[in-house]
Order: structure tokens, then sequence, then C-alpha cells
């Protein structure tokens, strides 16, 4: 295994891990399911948006279905995170620092994945937006929320900007693991500050308003 | 054509039409559509689980969109319980004993490809209950609705157990049509026994408590 | 590049383009969403179909990551909506021709696309239908609304149309530009005089009613 590839996988297991976390937290604080829900969410929030990145790219089956360490850790996350949902009081704060972490490493990765399978630099772009988003899209439809993706402003922006600077790493030659870690970490600063001031669109439901 | 695929096609094609008719019952029960709302519901339900399987597992184009059978069964199945929803009294029930049904054979057939597509055997396990789960979530997401499987505790779990029993069954080399029908048997006595007996987590929305 | 793909690649762009004005528009107007969001909204109605169809089909990585400028289309699509949405005093008639438009455009194209990869008659209609209205059922999931092809009687039906009229073209030997903006021309007019009259199905919310 390249260094490479193994920065790749160890990305992706904890975007994997963190978005594991973050659906089943969601699970229990949004819709309040039960153990199997909860895990699974989890596990739709974990494996969605490497599984389309897969399936839109070709390289198939899914890193997902041929690697038992994603079903694994998201197994893992989604039970740690029912375990956890008891003791944590601060559920809301917990479930937007693992989505941002999620959004920020798969990002990263999903862009890289494309460069690395010979797509334009447009398509690597919104590849690389897809696969940060699509979890989390995919979690916020099945509670039956409009997604996130949608309704805050800083959400694919930071995601973009963090796919830009990944390709832009990879045509100057100089990706490495500084470079994926600061581009996550870009994506990852920019989003939490949109959280914390509030730097978001208007929700089409007017709740936060 | 050997017995084995001979005993997948039939499966699959029963799992395709009793979807249908459970898509098509509960789009006329749910969400009062018309005949071509009811049908296309109908489709979605029966399809979207073998489309998700194939485009997974990359047996492309899908099973569904090389063989007209499958278009056929699942036009009949939406058309026939368009016609019985005037006639039927316990909508409700023929609505969850048809999805059980469709649950059971799915996670059979879905995990069994799997296997045969040499995936290991936690992506096999994953993949039958995508399978199996697919088409249903499709469906409560087109009308809106929580999702099944996270609503219910006894949804995953026996398409789950199904799947276990499927893959042991390989692995013992004594995979056939006993096995699944075993194994398909396992799954709908667990999910109506759930069913029954109320075995079900909280609903999100509270409706049902 | 051969006038054939040529055609197939104009029609393409084009159903890009007025999806992403519909998507947008929706967004503005049912959602309330800001820019971020309008845009991102109008990407994924003008980008789901022809991504689902070429999925389906096999034709990896989708159209959509291997041209840029279905790429810029839908962004530009997106940009223009937001802009024209503050102009526009009849924002619902425009999203009704450009969702009418798309369909038609995309009903032909995904036709006779799946005809070229050798589909059968019944999965070729199937798949014309499904790249005509994935994008826009996409786009009514993501905002929380009932998809306009379970709804609408008259939107999977002039679809239907459009995709059998394309094969039959194609069977005779006689499909071509002419053909192929009969197909879409007959689509648009059927699905827009369904509009004009209120040839539609209940609606299962029973706002329209």
């Amino acid at each position: 295994m390249t260094p490479e590839a193994m920065l790749w996988l160890a990305l992706d297991l904890i975007g994997t891990f963190v978005f594991a976390l973050n659906g089943a937290l969601t699970a229990v604080r949004a819709a309040r399911l039960d153990i199997v829900g909860v895990v699974t969410l989890g596990m739709m929030t974990a494996l969605g948006g490497g599984v389309i990145r897969d399936v839109i790219i070709g390289d198939i089956p899914p890193a997902t279905f041929r690697d038992w360490r994603y079903f694994a850790l998201a197994v893992a996350g989604g039970l740690l995170a029912f375990a956890l949902s008891k003791l944590l009081h601060r559920l809301e704060a917990a479930i937007t620092v693992f989505d941002a972490v999620g959004l920020s490493v798969f990002a990263v990765i999903g862009t890289s994945k494309a460069a690395a399978f010979g797509l334009g630099v447009a398509p690597t772009l919104l590849l690389g937006v897809v696969t940060a988003v699509g979890g989390g899209t995919i979690r916020d439809v099945l509670i039956g929320q409009i997604p996130t993706v949608l309704r805050s402003e800083l959400y694919a922006i930071p995601a973009l900007a963090a796919a830009a600077i990944t390709i832009g790493a990879i045509r100057l030659d100089c990706y490495g693991l500084a470079a994926a870690l600061g581009a996550a970490a870009v994506c990852f600063i920019i989003r939490m500050l949109g959280v914390r001031f509030g730097l978001n669109a208007p929700g089409p439901l007017g709740a936060g308003r």
C-alpha cells in the first residue's frame, strides 16, 4: 500500500466514523429513534457520501462494500453515539462538530479520489462537494428535514474551498498529508465560523429565525 | 440457465411483484394518489431495492433494465393493487404482509447475489439488508414519511437475520431452495411477530403511541 | 463527433439548463433558500436525471462529471434564476414551463441513449421516463414535497409518450433532429395542456384543491 493510498484510507475511515457519530446523534435528537434506527441512520450518514462517490466514479463495488473496516467503524460509531447520547448534555454541539469534521475530510478525499480517476477540474470539484455533503443530505432527507446543504450558506462553500485547495495542491504536485490536513482545516474553520456567528441563510421552515 | 440462477430469478420476480402491490396500496392509503401515481410508486418500491443492489455490485445495467419481466410485474402489481384497493377492507394488513414478503425475499436474494459477486461477509450482509429495505425506503421518502427501517426495530433486524442465514448456508455449501425459503421464512416470521405484538421502536412523529 | 452525438449533446445541455432554472426558481419560491441553496438545488435538479441515467446504463463516470459544460450550464442556470427571481412576477408560470421543457428533452435523450446502449423496448421506455422525472423528483424530495411524478397524472404520461415516439422512430430508422423535436413537442404540449386545464390527480396534501 502506497503512503498516498494509506492517507486516503485513514481520512476516509475518520470521515466514516465521525459521520456515523453525527448521524446517530441526529437520530437520537431530531427523530428520537430507538437503537436500530439510530445505528441505521448513523450507517447511512457515514457510508452514503462514499458510496455515491464510488458509484459515480465507477469504483465498483464501492470501497464500503469491499473493506469491512468501513462497515465496522460505521456500526461502532452508531453504537458509541447511542451510548454517549445519554451522557452528553450538549448533543447539539457534538452533532455540529462531528458533521463539520466529516464534511472537511470527505471534501478532501472525494476530490483527491476524483482527481486520481482522471476527472477534469470542474467535475473533480463537484465530486468533492458531492462526497462531502452526500451522507448528510441522505440523513436529512430520511428524517424529513430540508438538507443542510440547501439551508446553510456556509456548508457547500467550505467544502468547495477544501476541494479547490486539494486540487490546487495536486496540480502543483505538492499534495500530501500536510496539504490534505490543511485543506480539511480550512473547510472545518469556515464551517465552524459560519455556525458560531450564525452566518446561515434563512431557514425555509422559519424555525431558526 | 442453471437451477441456482432460476431460483434467484423466481425470488427476485416474487419480491418485485409483492413490493409493487405494497407500494401501490401505500400510495392509495397514505397519499391518496391517482392511478398514475399509484402505479409509479408501486414501480419505484418494486424496482428500487434491486436497482440499488445492482448499481452497488456493478451488475450494470441493472437486471430490472435488461429483463422486461421485472418491468411487467411491477406495472401489473401496481395496476392490480389499484383495482384491489376498492375491494380490500383491510388495506393496512395487506400492505404490511406484502412489505414483509418483499423484505424477506429481497434480503435473501440480495445476500446471495452479493456473495456470488465475491464480496466479504460484512459487505454481503450489508448489501442484503440494503436490497431488502431499499425499495421501501424510497417509497417512504417519496411520500414524505420517516422510513420504516428507521422507525421500526424489527425491520432491519429480520432482514439481517435472513442475510446471516443465507450467507451461513452458502459458506456451509448447503445453499439451495430450502435454505433460501427457510431464511426468508425466518425474516417474515420475525417481522410479522414484531408487527403483531407491537415490538416497534417509538415513532419519531409520536403518531402511533 | 457524429451529428447524432451532437444532437444528443445539444438536447442534454438544453435540458440541463432549463432544469437548473426550474430547480433554482423552485428553491426561491417554495423554500425561500438563499443563493447557495438556490444554485445547489438548481444543480441537483439539472444534473440528477442525467446522473441516474448514466449510472444505470453504465456510462461511468456520468457525462456530467466528464464534460465541464454540464457543470457550467447548471451553475449559470442557477445564478440566472436567482437574479431573474427578483424581476419575475409570474414565477409560478416560469417554473412550470422550464420543468415541462426539461421533462420533454430528457425523456427523448434518455430514451435514445438507452436504445443506443442496447436495452430492450420496455427498459428503454422506463429509462427515458426515469431520466425525465429524476431531477424533478430529487428536487421535490429535497424540499420536502411529494414529487410531481406521483401527484400529477400528466407528468409521467407525457414523458412516456415522448419515449414511445422516440423508440418508434429509432426502430423505423427515421430518428433524427425532426423526430427528436417532434417527440419532445408532444410531451411538452400534453404536459402544458394538463397544467392549463387542471388535468391533475388530487394532491395528497389537499393543498391545491
